[in-house]
C-alpha cells in the first residue's frame, strides 16, 4: 500500500530524536500502544513508520514519516488531521513538507482553472496580473460599490473583497455583491480592462452556497474563501459542485498551526481546489522570508502529477513601488496583489490602480532569469 | 456599538509595543492605513481600539484590543478570522483570550445539551464519566465492533471513535458505525450501565449530514467532531439542525502555542456547540500545563450568559492509575477519556475498562475542595 511521507521539524535533544519520532509515527496513524494491537494487517500497513532522521542543527531534525494512504479515504480535512492533527498540539513539532502519491493526489481534483484559467477571464495569456482588496470593511454597498468602481477603472485584472467583508448587517452579502459587480462591471466597460470582481464567502456550506449562487447570478466567475476558517472539505465541496467558479484562497487562521507555509498555501490549498492562492510576500506586514515566499510559490505552480499550477499572489502590505521587485522575483505567473497602499494614496485610488496597472504591464521580463525553476514536486 | 476585547500576548521590544498594538488593532479591522478611511462612521465604530498594553515580563506584552462586533455577522468561522485570522501569520503574535459581550453570544447557540444533558444521557447525575476511544484505525468494521462490546462490557459511560477512523475503504462509516452501535447496544443490556457509542464525523457538511443520518438511524445521540479540520461553521451548523444530537470536540489541528487552548478548546468551541471538549491534560503525550488544564475546564464549564456548560474531557495519554488524581484536579464536573491504555491493558480491553470506571466510581469527592471555582467568564 502506498504511503504520505511526512517530514516534520523536531526540536529535542539528540538522545530522544529516535523515541519522538517513533512516537509521532504512532500519533499520526493508530495513536495507540503497539503492543495493544493484534491485527497483523494494521501493525504492517497502518502503523506509521519512521523513514529518516536527519540532524538539521543544534537539537533539531528532520524526521520523515510514512503514513498508511488509505487512512485518507479522499477527504480534505482527514488529510490533515492525519498530516498534523494531533502532533500540532506539541510545540516542539513542526510540519515542514508533504509527499503524496499519485494514488492519493487522484483523490482529489486540485484546481479546475488554475493559472491559465484565471489568465483567460482577463484576457491575459502571459502578463503578472493585478490585483486590489475592497476595504474597509464597515462601509454600506453603494460606498463599497463606488469604491469598486474607481479601483477598476484603473484598469485591474481582479478586485477581491478583504476577506473581513462577510454577511454583516451593515452590508449583507446579498446587497453587497450585486451593487459591487455592477459597479465593477459599468468600469470594466468604461476601461477596456476586464476586471473580475473576486466575493468573499463566509458561512456555513450551505449559506456559502447561496452566496454562490447569487454571485452567479451577477456573472461572476470567482470567489475568495478562506480554507481554514470556512474548513478545507468546504473548498473542495464547493470546487467540485461549481466547476465554472475559480476559486481564490485567503491564509486567514493559518499561522495559528505550525504548518509550513509552502505546503499549506502552496501545495494543500492548490491540491483541495485553490486556483489562486494568497500569501504574505516578504517585507510586509509579517515576517516570511524570501526563502519562504520562494518556496510558497513554487510549491503552488510546479508541475504536479495531473494537479494543475495555483496561482500565487503575493500580498500583505504590498506598495506600488514594490511592483518591479516583486515581478523580477516571482516572474510573470503571478497575481500582485496590493490593496491599503491603492486606497491610501493621495491622487486617489483609481489614479492610484491605474498606476499600479502601468507599472505592471511595463514590466519585460528577462527571458531566463525571471520564472522560478519548474521542479516537479516529489 | 458593542466591542469584542481580544486580549494579545506580543512578544517585541517595549519602544515599539504602542506601535505594534496598533497595527493589530488595525490588521484585525479595516486592514488598510486609516489616512485612506474618508467614512466617519467607519473611523469610529469599526476601526479596531487599542483598550490596555500591560507589561508581562521581558519584552512581553499584554495588549487588549477592541473589535466591532457587528463585523462578526453572527458566524463562527467570522469570528475566529476577526480575532485571530491575520495576526495568526505573526509569529510575536499569540491570542491569549476574549471578552465577547453579551449581544455577540446571544448569535450563538453554544451547547444544547451541555454537562446536564451528557449525564442524563447515561443515567449518571453527578458523578464523572468515564470515557475510552476505539482504535487502532485500520480494523474492519466486525473487528472494531467485537472491540467496542469488550469495551462497553465494562461499563463505560462513552465510547468514541478514534478521530482518525474516518470513512475509509477498509472501514467505510455506513458499515462500521452500525456494527459497533449494535455491538455497544448489546453490551449495555447485558452489563446494565448504557454505554453511548460516539462517532467520528469527517468530509464535508454534506457527508457528515449523512453519517448524522446513519448515527440516528441507529439510536446514537453523541457525534465527535474536529471544528479545526471541519470548520467552525460546520459544528455550529449540524448543532442547529440536529438539536437532539450532542456534539464531542476534538482538538485536532489546535496547535500549540499560538491560539490560548482555554480560549480555543474552552471557550470557542463551547460557543460553536459543542457539549464536550477533549483537550490534552497535563503530564501525557502533549506538553500542556496544569494551569492551562485548569484553565480549558474553567472555561468549559464557568458560568457565562446564557451559555451552556461544556463537559471538559481531558485525555492524550491518560492512564487508569491517575484516575483519582484527575478527579481531584477537576471535580466530578469532567468526563475522563483514557484510550490505548485500555487497548493495551494485559488483562484484556474489557477488564481494564471495568476497572477505569470501578476506580472512578469509587472515588469520593470532597465537598468542597474537588470542584474549580465558578467564577463567571468575563
Amino acid at each position: 500500500m502506498s504511503r504520505i511521507i511526512a517530514h516534520y521539524r523536531l526540536r529535542c535533544p539528540a538522545a530522544e530524536v529516535q523515541a519522538r519520532a517513533r512516537a509521532i509515527a504512532v500519533e499520526q496513524s493508530v495513536e495507540m500502544p503497539l503492543e495493544g494491537i493484534r491485527a497483523a494487517r494494521v501493525l504492517a500497513e497502518i502503523v506509521g513508520e519512521v523513514r529518516a532522521i536527519e540532524p538539521l542543527g543544534e537539537e533539531q531534525f528532520r524526521v520523515s514519516i510514512g503514513l498508511a494512504s488509505e487512512t485518507v479515504g479522499g477527504d480534505p480535512a482527514q488529510l490533515l488531521n492525519m498530516l498534523f492533527g494531533n502532533v500540532s498540539l506539541l510545540d516542539w513539532v513542526t510540519l515542514e513538507d508533504a509527499t503524496l502519491p499519485d494514488e492519493l493526489l487522484a483523490a482529489f481534483a486540485g484546481p479546475r482553472h488554475g493559472i491559465a484559467g484565471l489568465r483567460a477571464r482577463v484576457g491575459a495569456p502571459r502578463r503578472a496580473l493585478a490585483c486590489s482588496a475592497l476595504k474597509p470593511q464597515g462601509l454600506p454597498p453603494a460606498e463599497l460599490a463606488d469604491l469598486a468602481q474607481e479601483l477598476a477603472l484603473g484598469g485591474l485584472d481582479y478586485l477581491k473583497d478583504d476577506h473581513g467583508l462577510a454577511d454583516q448587517a451593515y452590508s449583507p452579502f446579498a446587497r453587497r455583491v450585486p451593487a459591487i459587480a455592477h459597479a465593477v462591471a459599468r468600469a470594466s466597460q468604461l476601461s477596456g480592462q476586464p476586471t473580475a470582481y473576486v466575493p468573499s464567502l463566509s458561512g456555513s456550506l450551505d449559506v456559502m452556497r447561496q452566496q454562490v449562487r447569487i454571485a452567479r447570478e451577477e456573472g461572476l466567475t470567482t470567489l475568495l474563501i478562506a480554507p481554514l476558517t470556512a474548513g478545507v472539505a468546504t473548498l473542495a465541496q464547493l470546487s467540485s459542485e461549481h466547476p465554472e467558479m475559480a476559486f481564490l484562497a485567503h491564509p486567514s487562521l493559518g499561522g495559528a498551526a505550525r504548518l509550513a507555509p509552502p505546503l499549506l498555501f502552496g501545495r494543500l490549498f492548490r491540491l483541495f481546489g485553490a486556483d489562486a492562492t494568497i500569501f504574505p510576500n516578504h517585507g510586509g506586514r509579517f515576517g516570511y522570508s524570501a526563502t519562504t515566499c520562494r518556496a510558497v510559490a513554487q510549491a503552488a505552480r510546479a508541475p504536479w502529477a495531473a494537479v494543475r499550477p495555483c496561482l500565487p499572489v503575493p500580498a500583505g502590505g504590498m506598495t506600488r513601488a514594490r511592483v518591479t521587485e516583486m515581478l523580477e522575483f516571482y516572474g510573470p505567473d503571478c497575481m500582485l496583489l496590493i490593496g491599503g497602499n491603492l486606497l491610501a494614496a493621495a491622487e486617489g485610488p483609481r489614479a492610484a490602480a491605474a498606476a499600479f496597472v502601468a507599472g505592471l504591464r511595463a514590466y519585460r521580463f528577462q527571458a531566463a532569469s525571471a520564472t522560478l525553476p519548474a521542479e516537479p514536486l516529489p
